[in-house]
């Protein structure tokens, strides 16, 4: 699983290697007080031009000690073989309010890391306005506002709800949710049913086309859906995700061939429910039509993997990365409830005819939980056709599996790429080596236009910045210099 | 299209670079006699190792006529453009009696060219027999081959009807057939319905069981089906399969997505039919459970494609590949209805457990239509996830694809490989490019067991010999020499 020494001992070996041979006396690398002091002293010196990992000589300390320290490699080992034993089974569909832990009456769940409504960015805004509405809590948006500015609405991240939700990633307690077991942990996650592309509340839009979708999602699909799991007894995901792994999906961005493998195993039992065939055919014709049907189970069953992996001591697995338009967040196994933020990245992508850059809101949405698990932009090599989506070429996405590789902590021989010939994907990100190595995670992901109301303007990749895990570094640090300590008082 | 000069010229070129500047006076190519005669003059002569292409001085010469002659090429464009404007339109299900051209009172239609009774290998043999029965003209496979045997039953390919059929490729008066019009060319192509993979009709069983499959796929699925699509209306292919490649298949040996692709747009249509729930149930799960579903449309396509660029004379276009499993014959454009043939060859592949290459039958089905309109083998660079189905590597994938463009005469724009960074796939198989270059046309395949019977015991690679397009080059030359010398005539 581990493979140090790597990223910065390397580096320091290689440039090492130019001066071997020749007639130098003092190589100095970091803290150039050291070469001033020998080069006075007449000793001649030779500055490398270097920087410590993580860019200062305390971040490269605390860097070496968590480098094979046997807490944090125990505690690593521990949190990804939780991760790799995770077995999430589609069980069932219910209202979220029913199912999902810690859900008061007035809230709304949304996505990346805590936000107040102030702070928050107008797609999220929108989405929380069509939410209103759709609880009937609001009957104009102008209420809507007013009315999620009043404090009487709750807001929550819907990771710390074992939930996640794509762009905006409201849940509101009406809404029907999938249900996810990981059949070796015992752990739920939740996620909302996807709405399709362009103008819908997940991008921020919220009139009255948006409430009427999610109203027939919540009278007519989701009691179809519910119904037809009751019956058909639940969906092993590993299987499917891994066999769509093979037919060009990534399982962020792309989803086509895992929503064609959901629907040849829903349909048999959804035409013989006792409703009507009308009904029936409408909820086949919208999940035929949404190419992105699957993606909010595919964030459910990586959220389910990804908690199971949580909560380790000592451990620097990356568990979730998270946006809410304002702030990127990460959790890191070893630091339980902690939060670890900065400002959510910009998108370098595609856009939709009459859209550029100008227009986009920053990085959103939970829909990163794919990456965290080793898929989405991990495991781009999978679907070179997402490029036409997301922009570059089949090179640049083979190029970034492999690249993803290096921050990784192991493989995961559950999903296997073709066009590597079958190697499995690189799973388990672990802090120390996005802070040796400096390669920042990346993410395929939607771009939400910036004012509320509008919808997808177009999808690309975004760079979760490295001082996150720096922080989180220090912080892990603490906890381990803590224990050391107090290993010392007993 | 054209990328003359090519091969030989080429190889010769390079071959002669070796000696440019050197005290050389003449290079003596192909016929020994000449150099001979040099030599003994007192001349400076080398001798080149060298073999003319089509291994012999005639063939080589006869290449050198076809080469760039204006009626050839202006024939090879007439009907690659043909293929290219085919649009394939998936119409309808009717029984092969109602709608096939030609299909006599007594007859079975078979795939590759035609063969007698006795000639037979026996997995067709073993399809006969199950067919007979099947269609009530037997009650035992004794007398059933004893029916076949005794004349009163004709046998004609499939593609003599514009039809294609995988395997054995047995068509009978009751089976139903996929309808698929060429939409631009008006032309008609017709196949049998998938039955699944294993012990199946076309790979030779006929027990019970799969006769039992065939009944129910003529009065359930087939109506169906039927209704289905004259509720829907025409499906079409194309873009269809023009997606499935973007998603891992190649349309011949892996169909997944094309398979679900297809369901996706049946299903709503299906279920509002006013038929028994639990037939649309069944025909819901029949589908969804065989990825190989969607390959007989993907043949229908195919040869509604190549019968399009049929029959333009002087064409050297291969408009078919197909085998009986006794012998490989090919169509070519320019020759009308003569079927060069030769020895089916072996296959090279992954055997299921408990078979070996021992238990095989030569090379078998119509199936090769899809390699033969620059799909299945053709564009294996867009399914990398065969390999585990047909043996070798995604490089050797990769490498199929690339190889197989030396000997097509065009690219086809609407279908593109991501993997090749949207490479569109290359097609117009033309016979002088293989004698040209020596490559072989390979076909991805499944191995039926050599005993009738059993059904399929594997799947991978077979090379259509050389021999065939040298054969069919000649006959062309003939053509073009006649129609030369009767120029002078006039």
């Amino acid at each position: 699983v581990n493979r140090w020494p790597t990223g910065w001992l390397n580096r320091w070996r290689t440039k090492m290697g130019r001066f071997f041979g020749s007639d130098l006396h003092v190589v100095n690398i970091g803290v150039s007080e050291f070469a001033h002091a020998i080069s006075s002293e007449g000793g001649a010196v030779r500055v490398v031009d270097w920087s410590p990992p993580g860019g200062s000589e305390k971040v490269s300390r605390l860097l070496g000690l968590l480098v094979n320290h046997p807490k944090v490699e125990a505690a690593n080992k521990k949190a990804f073989r939780q991760y790799l034993e995770a077995d999430p089974l589609l069980i069932g569909v219910k209202s979220a309010t029913e199912v999902v832990p810690g859900f008061g009456d007035r809230m709304l769940l949304h996505s990346g890391p805590p936000i107040v409504w102030e702070d928050m960015c107008k797609p999220v805004r929108g989405a929380i306005i069509g939410a209103c509405i759709y609880e009937d809590w609001a009957t104009s948006p102008e209420e809507a506002e007013s009315l999620a500015g009043s404090g009487e609405i709750s807001f929550s991240p819907c990771h710390e709800h074992q939930a996640v939700g794509p762009m905006a990633g409201i849940i509101s307690p009406s809404m029907p949710v999938w249900m996810v077991q990981n059949q070796n942990g015992g752990n739920l996650a939740y996620s909302t049913m996807n709405e399709g592309l362009g103008k819908v509340l997940r991008f921020g839009a919220y009139d009255s086309e948006v409430i009427q979708r999610l109203d027939w999602i919540q009278n007519v699909l989701a009691p179809h859906l519910s119904d037809t799991l009751q019956r058909s007894g639940p969906i092993e995901l590993g299987p499917l995700m891994a066999q769509a792994l093979h037919m060009g999906d990534e399982l962020h961005n792309r989803c086509p061939a895992a929503t064609g493998l959901l629907l040849k195993r829903l349909a048999p039992d959804l035409v013989t429910s006792s409703r009507e065939s009308s009904d029936v055919k409408s909820c086949l014709q919208f999940m035929g039509s949404n190419d992105h049907f699957f993606l909010n189970i595919s964030m459910a069953a990586c959220k389910s993997a990804m908690d199971a992996a949580h909560g380790v001591p000592y451990s620097t697995i990356v568990t979730a990365i998270a946006r809410n338009g304002v702030k990127i967040g990460i959790r890191v196994s070893g630091l339980g409830d902690e939060w670890v933020t900065s400002e959510a990245p910009t998108i370098d992508g595609l856009f939709f005819p009459g859209f550029d850059s100008t227009h986009a809101n920053p990085d959103l949405g939970d829909s990163s939980i794919t990456e965290t698990a080793g898929l989405g932009a991990f495991a781009m090599a999978a679907a070179p056709a997402i490029v036409q989506f997301v922009g570059g070429t089949t090179a640049d996405a083979n190029a970034s599996s492999r690249r993803m590789a290096e921050i990784t902590g192991g493989i995961n021989q559950k999903f296997t790429i073709p066009n590597l010939n079958f190697r499995p994907i690189n799973s388990g990100i672990d802090v120390r080596k996005i802070v040796d190595t400096g390669i920042e995670p990346i993410i395929n992901t939607g771009i939400a236009h910036k004012e509320s109301g509008v919808g997808q303007i177009g999808a690309g990749i975004s760079h979760v910045p490295s001082q996150v895990f720096i922080q989180a570094l220090m912080s892990i640090s603490d906890i381990v210099l803590e224990a050391v300590e107090s290993s010392y008082v007993g």
